[in-house]
């Protein structure tokens, strides 16, 4: 009888409307009923992305999708920035090496952003100049979001192509693809839209297709060319995860119905409410208030806790699944995810179910005061 | 009120538990909930893989699991045998190409299979050595089954390493990965698994981990060797398609409940029942009687009749869908699936309503002869 209640930064909980849009008998995918669902997909993806350019769609993990980026833009022997602010900024380097594309790092110490100047300085001053800059919207593992618009004002002047990794900020937080100038925005499916993992995309601008023009880097699978061929149809040119596209089509439609200003308004309410029960429980957010993530939360556990034991009882015991730390902060933080299909009650549910954890574990703090300060928020915020 | 059926060659239908288990809250993928399952299907995998090697699991479609097996087996300069007996067969030197691998191309005409003695000729003739024997299972584009048997029998011998494409035959028709000595096969998640697009797989030999070893293709999201690392923890190495890893789960148990034994035999008696059909009806087979595939038939359209407005009006019309021709034999053939979760009645209808549609477009046969050919085969052969 046990309720089981999902708060990870992905996968997130799906709506009815695309559990049900799953579990339809299949139907082919190369026929005008499927190529229909296909176009209305393109276009409402193109409203997510807040973009004109061409979103291409592939079966596969968010990674494939950077690998994509990184092999359609970039030849052996290019030099790449690559911002390095937590676990999945690091992937950027990892696969430009696999490419053999030299990796310009810029470091920034886990729960704070890079600054812009940085990224301006070593555009000027590495020789040959860095063709492409990667970068991460929402660095989930700290719980940090970049300054994308400030990156785009830098590299807009430039040669480069900025790439930002937006697999778990799509949908979440503001990313003006075009207003803001980036090239390419990739995402996956689990996180902001809303369905299960198994697809990932890329929007790709003018500027980057033209840099795509001369990419010698060995491709099939992940062609940008192929998938832009693809597009004239509206189509994909491998056969792609049909059940899935049917599910995104279903959360498109209740992205586009709530408008994205209301969705990113509402999870900045969550997150508030998130961020003042850590503090009215005495505890510290990792991240550095300039730059703490919308998307998710990493708060940090009292010295004398093991975050592992705290997530695996949250988990097992009530059926409540937040994440914990990774690598140099595994056991040291928790991370709530407020992205998806999470509403107000879901926050304060999660909290009640972390203040009980945190009680049965010893630590000592005023009961109730997290649910108070999420409750004060989400009343003053929430109508 | 429209019913609508599939007798596509993949996507095929879905059994009942697999729609139901797409359609279940989704679940964390770093839980130990979740590694149970995947625990399951990996086991799972290796009997319907009749193999003890490793079976890597990719977010991807077919074709990705296709570009792995290249990447992680060859270095650029390398030779390897491409067999092209089809449109599937032509993928391998185009993926050979885009590596700068050379791709020996065995062309086979459409309809046929390879004489392994060709094989074993290029292999001792062909100055170095070609690597990897590049080869399909169940050719899909013309309904033709390749004897893996006999050319693992010629390859074994050597220092080559046979792949087989068996995207649409695993699951379906006959394939010894272990007691014939196929050293990588891949497969789909839509054919014979019964589940939709989306995973694809590769299992590993000993003898193509060793040439695993020396490859020196750039490769990150494909990496084999990330994918066994994975697997001691009975993991994969990014996000997989979880709502498609769970609905493998019960399409796997249904295999393993009814044995591979009487599957392949119930696909070869339907196959056999289509193929009478065509014969009663006075069309011609495409493939060879040789080499005819039990997983999907090829049936050659009287030259007076559009092949296409056919697949069209049977879907469109009736909600049978087939497929068409594809290429050279485009309008040419339709080509009608017995594979997944198919049955006897299946075949029945699909034949009812080609026989339907045919007299619609003008064809002249003896009515009903078609469906009385299979009821024959049917009613002799399952109980």
């Amino acid at each position: 009888m046990k309720k089981n209640y999902l708060l990870s930064p992905g996968p997130t909980p799906l709506p009815p409307e695309v559990c049900e849009a799953q579990s339809r008998p299949i139907i082919h995918h190369r026929t005008p009923q499927y190529l229909s669902i296909l176009k209305e997909v393109l276009e409402n993806l193109k409203y997510v992305f807040q973009t004109k350019n061409d979103c291409l769609i592939f079966t596969s993990s968010g990674t494939g999708a950077m690998e994509a980026s990184v092999v359609n833009l970039l030849s052996p022997g290019d030099k790449a920035i690559c911002v390095q602010a937590g676990k999945f900024g690091e992937r950027w380097a990892e696969i430009c090496k696999a490419y053999k594309i030299e990796p310009i790092v810029i470091e920034v110490p886990w729960g704070k952003s890079v600054d812009p100047r940085v990224i301006q300085e070593k555009l000027s001053s590495v020789k040959p100049m860095p063709k492409v800059v990667f970068t991460t919207l929402c660095e989930t593992s700290t719980g940090v979001t970049t300054d994308i618009e400030a990156i785009a004002k830098v590299v807009k002047n430039t040669e480069a192509v900025l790439v930002t990794d937006a697999i778990s900020g799509l949908g979440v937080l503001p990313c003006k693809t075009d207003d803001w100038g980036v090239d390419v925005v990739i995402s996956g499916s689990q996180k902001g839209l809303m369905i299960p993992p198994g697809l990932a995309f890329c929007s790709v601008s003018e500027k980057a297709w033209k840099l795509a023009a001369v990419s010698t880097c060995p491709k099939f699978y992940y062609d940008f060319k192929k998938y832009k061929k693809a597009l004239e149809k509206s189509d994909t040119p491998f056969t792609s995860a049909i059940s899935l596209i049917i599910a995104l089509n279903e959360s498109l439609r209740l992205i586009r119905k709530d408008g994205l200003e209301k969705i990113f308004k509402n999870y900045h309410v969550l997150a508030d409410a998130v961020r003042a029960a850590a503090v009215g429980m005495g505890l510290e957010l990792f991240a550095d208030k300039s730059c703490a993530s919308d998307a998710v939360t990493a708060i940090r556990i009292p010295a004398s806790i093991d975050g592992e034991s705290l997530v695996k009882i949250m988990r097992d015991e009530y059926g409540v699944t937040v994440a914990g730390g990774q690598d140099a902060i595994k056991g040291k933080v928790i991370r709530i995810a407020h992205m998806g299909y999470i509403n107000e009650f879901d926050i304060i549910l999660c909290l009640s179910c972390l203040e009980k954890v945190l009680t049965r574990l010893g630590y000592k703090f005023n009961i109730g005061s997290g649910l108070k300060a999420a409750q004060e928020v989400l009343i003053k915020e929430i109508a």
